[in-house]
């Protein structure tokens, strides 16, 4: 049995959840929130930070760890597939999402609205939140241009990057942050994503100080 | 013959070349600013940041992607190595120098002392370098942890950790901001990883208006 520990709107945390149930493999989730220390953690990992992994006694750490480390440990179902160009493509889309996504988008929408509230360190930065409006504009519009020329978003086959983009847009869209009627094709993407059975449990989160958006769980929104 | 589009100080750059130079690839490099627009960059990478690869007319794309790349097309000299929670180990320390040292200190001295002044931006945050230079000794101790129970930083071998950790390290010791005799392990190791011929040209790099601290090119420093 598997232990996660992870944290509800982490994309990383996400992500590592929705690769272990595309992997088929059972896991139990135990919750961290950033802002408390929690000793339990720190003693698996001094960074202090979440996803761990603890896998039949092994502890892993870290998103880019975590994920390797799945690909080679339960390889019956690939998520880096391919070539090795179509594998660098897969984890040039993943960085893309995990560092520029998260940067421009997530910290600033995200933190802001979710993080400071539930950690009562503040209300949003106006300034803030108008960049994060403004920069995942730009992210959906990168997507609809993929979408046009391939059926997922490294190639043609379900891939970590569609994951880890889905983990990272779930979180943006829980606060009801997408104008998905602008970008038909990111939507069109989004959807058969979030209607795999790796997304359900993650769609069932539900932060009573801060519900999701109507849309939030519809796989037809 | 391969091309790397790079940017001297930037630690991501510096941890190709010595990966590059470990497996005996030879390479050229292409320098590109931050700060300044490069269409040919941006016509390869729509994120137009670095660094980039041409191998043989191929195009691989960001630090992540570029490094597990390197470490499949040539395995000759292998990089991540040992059983899957070694490699995990790996990771997890590369990780660590790539986001937490990178936020925590090379955003805070780096950013605030090269590029603010050779991008005329503004003059240093004193706030980013008092937080950047407390950041500093936590890293290095750390490290001295690892070296007092380790030959190398992820186990007995050298790998990847070690040379992403002296990238990141290279570019703080650059701006003499290490207080190394409070930190004899971690000193041990750099001078070790420093003197590799992997190292050699990157201990070369030279600006004209911010030169290197005395000792930076020093292998018995």
């Amino acid at each position: 049995m598997k232990l996660l520990f992870h944290y509800w709107t982490s994309p990383y945390c996400r992500k590592i959840r929705a690769i272990l149930a595309e992997k088929n493999q059972d896991f139990s989730l135990k919750l961290v929130k950033p802002w408390v220390r929690d000793n339990s953690l720190i003693q698996l990992n001094p960074a202090g930070t979440t996803p761990v992994l603890i896998d039949n006694g092994n502890t892993i750490i870290g998103n880019i760890a975590i994920t390797e480390y799945l690909e080679e440990a339960y390889p019956e179902k690939k998520l880096i597939t391919g070539n090795k160009f179509e594998r660098a493509e897969i984890r040039r889309l993943t960085d893309w999402f995990d560092s520029k996504f998260y940067n421009e988008v997530y910290k600033n929408l995200v933190i802001e609205k979710i993080d400071k509230r539930l950690s009562a360190t503040g209300s949003p930065d106006s300034n803030a939140l108008r960049a994060g409006w403004s920069n995942i504009d730009i992210h959906l519009s990168y997507i609809d241009y993929l979408m046009d020329r391939r059926r997922y978003l490294a190639g043609n086959e379900l891939s970590l990057a569609d994951l880890t983009a889905a983990a990272h847009l779930s979180t943006i869209d829980y606060l009801g942050d997408i104008d998905w009627d602008k970008h038909r094709q990111a939507k069109e993407w989004y959807a058969r994503i979030k209607s795999r059975p790796c997304f359900r449990e993650i769609l069932c989160d539900y932060l009573t100080q801060i519900p999701p958006s109507k849309h939030y769980a519809d796989l037809d929104f």
